[in-house]
């Protein structure tokens, strides 16, 4: 039986291993830094290698780039959209004088994926800085029938965010201002080109928080985070943002500026339409403003890391948590074996615990720390005195909380160095979260080099990766359909928070009835007949 | 200076007077039973005298009926929609043997919203048990050009529940199952027809509880409740249904089932469909199902009825309460003396606090009670020793709970025993959220009976009523377009939470641009081409 610990008591107790500094500190939460400095790095090119060489010598860039181009990757044609011309160039030029880019060594970072999956052949980036400007810009591109791309911080997973031929690329950069904050309510009014990160930081000076946190912060922009629908690390907490994010602004594919930029938590004056461009990964319209609800700051955080015998116990040790920890629990992130193994070897990160099958992150946010402290005391007690969980750590100050989450946020980053990564990001109900990692690792034996797993647990929300030394078809027939069929057969979803952009538009009918995809065409045919809306993404090519 | 107490020993503290006990017990949360029993009684029709006499001599109803029929009181004209024959009725009694309704007393009650200030003049009432059922009604009357008022559990506040002629009555009453409730996700999959109360009993039962609460909870459906995005008293605490509600089944105008009822927390596989219908008050499709994330039952749960001075204490007492009670508050309610004065006198209920300008009610939901209690004290110290609060009672047994809750609840039954009511339902910017009472109380002097402002303070939600003797045209006109304009002006929305039904469509462009209402036309064109979808409701009529 473990005595009656207060969380101090317990971090003295526990071993306290997390060595590494430079994984510690400030690296882990800055992804894809390329897609805002005009470089060929990728956001951990300097680090590791990129399997995902140049295999075609037909490429046309003068650069030699290691990202094939998607054209010439997959199976896709050119819809018939006019291609850019001078005099395009020149009416770009008057919209916004000197923030047309035609510079390929600039254009290359905005034309490749920061997983470099992907890579597009865009010749022209355009920089608005006001809605109005992206309103011409559209209204040009619309008489003109020439296709855009919009781009916010390029961090999506599922190759979204750039083109796939020479679509125009509509930056979100320069819309980086905040427009208003209520210090009463704490609804945050902003352009859409804002970074998560640096909107945290504003709204954290003045008490409250962003309702989303996710690993990409230092890069992806608010305007891209709604477009995408993005989950994240806060979801359990705070929920989706089809319930955070009160208004939108939004420049519609003929260049109409439909505002809704509400600052209302509650508007019954018609139908919602904001929700309609939430998660449609700029298909439907350009995002331009955003009004969202900011909680108020928690005063007292904890991260709890703890080691589990088995998956089983990853589920009883949540079920624990819900009920002792209540309304302070703020997230429950899982992961296994292998990924630890991952992160200590490619980031120099230790684990702060016992080696185990699986590992537990719990974050509590709360308003009083003596509270929280004591539910986070009982509640480990329970779990270690029950043998839920065998080891553990407990962090309250700054530093070792992001040292921790640390573990947990740069797996993404840990896989990308071990070799081509398969990424699937599926929701499944909970109990039967795992079952397909083991499955995975028997059905593809030596094929595979790592089968992981890991996610937030309290959202039903699983990571899985594979990771091989070079991409292999072979291995790539092995995984799908397979995944896809294991995760409709369960009633899950194929993308539980990636979104489809690219590489998924053709996996949407896995989750989605055939009614619901005609209905999804419709709308987008209503809302941008001609197409030219980020085309090739998210719904699948039509016969 | 108070001295630092627990709850317990303030409400010993505190005076303790709730003595009514009808008031205080079972009867305030069932609104509207005549929606669900065949009786031309309004809910209140035991206690009160509706002030909306008949003032038509040409009423086709051989009861008498005491509300004027719409279609004779409002400037509105009947679309060519075909009419009910003898052959529909027999094709619907194939459809739904033995569930085709055609007595007129049985109807009346259908006919008539429960605030008695519209009636339509349906002849017929079809009440299917399956989604199918629904599907081949709606087909059917696709097929014949035949309206169709989808109907719940008729509590609606804007006429959007009732039919305006003749249109085909759809009731859900009878699609009031349980399919499925997921014990350790707290995932709810049921009908529409479900009564809110009823699955709150449910799921508390099991641990859990739904993620809103309404006055008219006895009585309303769920799926009316998504339907017209109910806010109500949780919202404070758990959001809008556009994060809670995760799935959807809902029949479309031309008979197509679109099954979007998922029970995942995540699923970013193409456009988040079921949100166009949330909210939408039946006018682009008839949800049938819905699957919706309740939260874990909250183990300690205090009410505060507290008295201020002045609505700007009550404002700073938000505040207070919202840094010392943190992540347990749940609801912050406020009515001002007026309304007091109303439940007081038609309800024979007691106020449990000394005369005040403005009153608040706070309710904490959490996992510890010692925990709760000591944040409720605290809380309470700070703002009766500062003057914010001059009085105030505590409760945390569930009968007192209730009694608290009452003087909150039934002003809304207190208002309709005051004579003719008319409702503002606004969402305004929390500082000025009552400044319009008192300008309203100045501007319409002698002319009205009350003027009264009570709501959810804490979601910037101000329900403003006005009573008079009897429904006057001239006090119409002193308060349209009046309130809407002042409403406008503040960037408010005209309707916060009750949606715009029939009797407030015409004011959607108080709170939306022309190009938001166009593309809600759009869309009402897309999903319901021949506009059978329970027309005349939501958008304002076309030119």
């Amino acid at each position: 039986m473990v005595p009656h610990l207060v969380p101090r008591q317990l971090v003295r107790l526990f071993r306290w291993q997390v060595a590494c500094a430079r994984g510690a500190s400030v690296q882990p939460r800055t992804w894809a830094a390329a897609s805002r400095i005009p470089s060929l790095l990728s956001p951990w090119g300097a680090m590791g290698t990129s399997r995902l060489v140049c295999r075609s010598s037909s490429s046309t860039s003068p650069c030699a780039p290691e990202v094939v181009l998607t054209q010439e990757r997959y199976p896709v044609t050119r819809l018939p959209f006019s291609v850019v011309s001078e005099e395009d160039l020149e009416a770009f030029e008057r919209i916004i004088p000197g923030r047309v880019v035609t510079d390929p060594e600039v254009l290359e970072a905005s034309n490749v994926d920061w997983l470099r999956t992907v890579r597009g052949g865009s010749k022209v980036l355009l920089r608005p800085r006001t809605s109005q400007e992206v309103a011409h810009i559209l209204r040009y591109c619309h008489e003109r029938n020439l296709a855009v791309n919009p781009q916010g911080g390029n961090t999506g997973m599922v190759g979204g965010s750039v083109p796939v031929f020479d679509e125009i690329i509509l930056s979100t950069a320069q819309m980086n201002q905040v427009i208003s904050f209520h210090s009463v309510s704490g609804t945050l009014v902003c352009q859409a080109g804002c970074v998560l990160e640096e909107l945290s930081r504003y709204v954290e000076e003045r008490g409250f928080v962003m309702p989303l946190d996710l690993g990409a912060k230092g890069s992806c922009h608010i305007g891209g985070n709604v477009a995408t629908n993005a989950g994240g690390l806060r979801f359990l907490r705070y929920g989706s943002l089809h319930g955070t994010v009160l208004g939108l602004e939004v420049v519609l594919a003929d260049g109409t500026i439909l505002n809704c930029l509400t600052s209302l938590r509650k508007d019954n004056t018609g139908y919602d339409l904001k929700q309609l461009f939430i998660g449609s990964e700029g298909t439907l319209g350009v995002i331009t403003a955003v009004s969202i609800q900011c909680p108020p700051k928690p005063t007292a955080v904890n991260v709890a890391f703890l080691g589990c015998p088995g998956f089983a116990e990853v589920l009883q040790t949540f079920s624990s948590c819900r009920g002792l920890l209540g309304e302070i629990l703020s997230a429950y992130e899982f992961m296994d074996a292998e990924c630890m193994r991952l992160v200590t070897h490619h980031l120099c990160l230790t684990s702060p615990v016992q080696e185990s099958p699986f590992y537990v992150l719990i974050e509590t946010s709360g308003s009083r720390a003596e509270h929280d402290a004591e539910k986070l005391s009982d509640f480990l007690e329970q779990v270690l005195s029950s043998g839920l969980v065998t080891d553990g750590t407990v962090a309250t100050d700054q530093m070792k909380l992001k040292a921790l989450w640390a573990l947990r946020e740069r797996i993404s980053e840990a896989l990308s160095q071990d070799g081509y990564v398969y990424k699937y990001d599926l929701s499944l109900p909970a109990e039967g979260l795992y079952d397909l990692v083991p499955e995975l690792r028997a059905r593809l034996g030596s094929r595979a080099k790592h089968v992981v797993g890991y996610g937030h647990l309290g959202d039903g929300n699983l990571h899985l990766n594979v990771t091989s030394e070079a991409f292999s078809p072979l291995l790539l027939d092995a995984l799908e359909p397979y995944v896809y069929e294991w995760t409709a057969r369960q009633r899950g979803s194929v993308s539980a928070e990636h979104g489809l952009g690219f590489r998924k538009r053709g996996v949407l009918s896995y989750s989605k009835p055939p009614e619901a995809l005609r209905l999804m065409q419709q709308l987008k045919a209503l809302l941008d007949p001609q197409g030219i809306l980020n085309p090739y993404k998210t719904l699948p090519a039509q016969a």
